[in-house]
């Protein structure tokens, strides 16, 4: 059994129509269908039928997590291993999510749902959207900042070895590069069942809370198509939360901005590296390199840049700096 | 059993310091270790002791391709599972190779030298050579095109779909990409056993030769690399063999030149997509296609792109197209 | 008396609508007023009330190309001088075209319509679409390949030296590069005003016609917005005339693609340098050195290139390389 | 009378072959001579004999600012105007700098030496350091951030109207962008002799202090170059001043770094934009607008990126923000 590759997260939206216009307008995604209470959406690069799912309600939660099999036989396969270990599963049916076969639902040990599936259409782009490129599902470039594709996500925890070796022993991910404090505490993790040099990160909740959501992230084939993402970005209006810059730890060149629907905060970078080595030693950061793990060049994070996550409670505020 | 990734590509020269003074200030690479005849060479992103090594002898050959093994016992574990199939296997000692533990060598059935192994030194880059990234082996951009890391690479044979066929059976190659012209055939296939929208692709020599070598690529992480790469390519003296350009095929933004030492074609390209889905249906191009596959914009190749290969006989003439 | 720089060019086409929207879908400029049978627009950077005009006409042709002066007063001074130099000259009043004030058209020996103003609206961007920067007038990166401004045009003629002469001794433009072949005969000179490398570049027709456009050119301000717009051409269905790549002659990086609605062709390109030396001496191509001062680096030219321009007569067909 | 350009800066450094290397190495200029304590440089878009002197003293001070004239006859010219105007002028004779005719010095009100020359001589490049394009110097792109040409500097003054009105009436400078205050008073302005944005921006001095250097500034064709050119100080083991990010102001994609030999603090960037109007209003910004003038996104400017600058007195501490 093993996972493919992170299918999609949906987020839960108190505005959905201003979300849906900044994930459109603003990040460069297409629109998919809507059905229900829902917007799904893609980027050209993505390969299902969506890779972000927008659901009004009251609060800017995150609904779930999807993470793609290996097979199709790995969902049952997943849920089987996750009971016998303590976990509860339920199971999704089969086009209740649009596109979408059967699933299966639980959460981690610090509350974030995730959901395991095989089957999901590969739908044609809407018309006139659909690129002229054989080998790519939408036509790139035509608004925003137009990302590829679906990279990866970062949570905060309170506990995240907890959350670390939950993710390795039950899902198989890996760990690719991680902070060490003094005493040994880890208190960031950068964990991937991909070559990508991670698809999530679990890091500490600096209040201690354990179900927090602290950005998605797109990626960009050039550096180049960030620094643009930084100008579609000041001149719609919206504040850049932090970036551009390039973060040592995973080398992403990095933009992020929130949804001013929901204050979910969203991520476009571009660069980072592959990991193909079966034997890759985690790259282990000590305090003393905190800086360069953080920052490599470009703008320090603010103090807030943790403890402005989204999740179960109030609707954040959604200033930020320029 | 599994092939983790492309590690390296070893080289025939007949003029070695002209190999590798190319490699090193044209290309960017950086040279970790001279033994015997051999220099061995790396990009400042590949893991691992070398990317490729260049060995003078009296013809422009490829001595072998190696892949790495995705678990230590995969090497001899391939060697009986080849050596069951009819393919005869050499063991090549621990240490005859800088840095490389026991492997073995093959043929394919076309002729080309495949090389696996499992062990190979992660060396520090040499004195004033090293990243001040902790998870990147070597300072960047020190000189000429300076690409991130070896990628794939592309070999003409007779019979293409019997060594797609080979590849596919025998090492768990996929198809991701191929042409299929009138009546069915297929002359060109791309392939992987990564991520990577490829690790080799397969093409049909127009001669009707089995045993040819057409490039090595190796990845930039950004367009803007490689339009760079022609000015540097430009100002060394040495001519552009085509690019810069995109292929549609593979999605690659391209820039093709060879060691004036050897007649080797390079290829320093960014771009490309990375397939996770694990039940990906390999892109079919049909002749009506064949423009779009080959080039998406740029230049056009030159009638001369598929017949100028290295391998066994003549040192090939080494002009080419400015 | 002094040229200031270029303003406009105003070309006429026989398919109004298929070009507003190619010049706005597809070049990213931003159309500003409609008035009579014409349509108004410019790029983002711009900071007149127009940089192109597209008038409906039978033809592909060229009303004129609008040059601004130095001071008011140079309007009439330099309708003298050419008046007195043997040159028809005729008022335009102000406000026949939108924006501009009292303006002189003639004719270069050649027949193309030059037009001098001074006084011209530096009219603030349609609601959304301006800048939140001050110093910028129209929102960056809005739509398509979006350059920052107009740059230079292209003519072509019958006898080039004869115009060379009369833009240097009539309007003051300094020759920046030559071409000069065996004999002394010089079929291509780029010449400024300013101290862009080149605002006009006039070329010797292959077919001996006096009265010909060969471009309008748009400045992006990098290679990369170049590539996007190669990006945004493909994906729009259009073929790209030539490019991407680079001249070496004055340094541009370039893409041409033909309007549709006309067949007159769009330069948009980045880099280039600039003079300040008051003393540059024109950098003289000999024919050996023909290939280098076309091509740098990219495709090369096709052989319609020089013969593919618009002007009084047949529409060109508007087929194009891919 | 008119001002041509910027020719070039003379630094006095405390450690002169330190300063040589970070200019060669890191910043990527090509040292053309040396001659007594003297060490000439130029980027490989410099079309004269240099643009940059490093001269062997106790302090960090700039020797001159060195401009051009449009005329020959025009150094004489501003000597007999600025004399007339009650500013002590000297002549330097022809051959005192290398490669530099008969020249003018004189003192800002502020302090600040000036140097008004005409004639330079256009030395070709080292051998080997030439570039192939018969319109371009040096080769491009050979080591370090490799910009292409000298652009402007910025200095800090006790009273800046004071010197932006000298700048205007004794030679010729347009304003092209200012803050204005509360009361009216202006603290910045930035001004020009050529089309760039700006040829000098003269500051306030936060201590009061009349006669500081706060930087000289190299222009590259590309953004990219820029962020490349961050990777290049960060594995040089320099820190990086501030940067890199894009000033609102003048629009430059900015990346500070400072001399480790001097302190004096240099600016390599891309973009800005280019005026050609003649009428052209100064843009003004006011204090609401100031956060958008400094930065428009990227890192925040530090207290001291304003305080922290070369000039008489002690040698400033080389530290700086990573």
């Amino acid at each position: 059994m093993k996972l493919a590759k992170l299918g999609h997260v949906a987020l839960v939206t108190p505005d959905l129509e201003t979300s849906v216009g900044f994930f459109k307008d603003v990040i460069g995604l297409q629109e998919m269908e809507r059905a229900g209470d829902s917007v799904y959406l893609r980027a050209w690069g993505d390969t299902e039928h969506h890779s972000l799912v927008l659901t009004a309600g009251s609060d800017s939660t995150v609904d779930h997590v999807a993470w793609r099999t290996e097979a199709p036989e790995d969902v049952a396969g997943y849920a089987r291993q996750l009971e016998a270990a303590g976990t509860a599963v339920t199971w999704v049916e089969g086009g209740s999510e649009a596109g979408q076969g059967d699933a299966i639902r639980f959460r981690l040990p610090s509350g974030q749902a995730f959901e395991l599936y095989y089957e999901m259409d590969k739908t044609p782009s809407p018309p006139g959207m659909g690129s002229r490129l054989k080998n790519q599902m939408g036509k790139s470039y035509g608004a925003g900042i137009a990302p590829r594709r679906i990279d990866h996500l970062n949570i905060n925890v309170a506990n995240p070895p907890e959350i670390h070796a939950f993710l390795a022993e039950q899902l198989g991910f890996k760990m690719r590069e991680l902070l060490r404090v003094e005493g040994g505490f880890v208190p960031a993790g950068w964990m991937a069942v991909t070559a990508l040099a991670h698809d999530i990160a679990v890091m500490h909740d600096p209040e201690g809370r354990p179900d927090r959501f602290h950005h998605v992230a797109y990626y960009c084939d050039n550096w180049h198509d960030v620094l643009r993402g930084a100008e579609v970005v000041r001149e719609s209006g919206l504040p850049i939360d932090v970036g551009p810059g390039k973060h040592g730890g995973t080398q992403g060149f990095f933009l992020y901005v929130k949804d001013p629907g929901s204050g979910h905060r969203v991520e476009v970078f571009s660069g980072g590296y592959l990991v193909f080595d079966p034997d890759h030693e985690p790259y282990e950061w000590t305090e003393e390199e905190l800086a360069d793990l953080i920052i490599w060049y470009g703008p320090q994070l603010p103090e807030t840049f943790l403890t402005e996550t989204t999740g179960p409670g109030p609707v954040p505020a959604l200033g930020g700096s320029a």
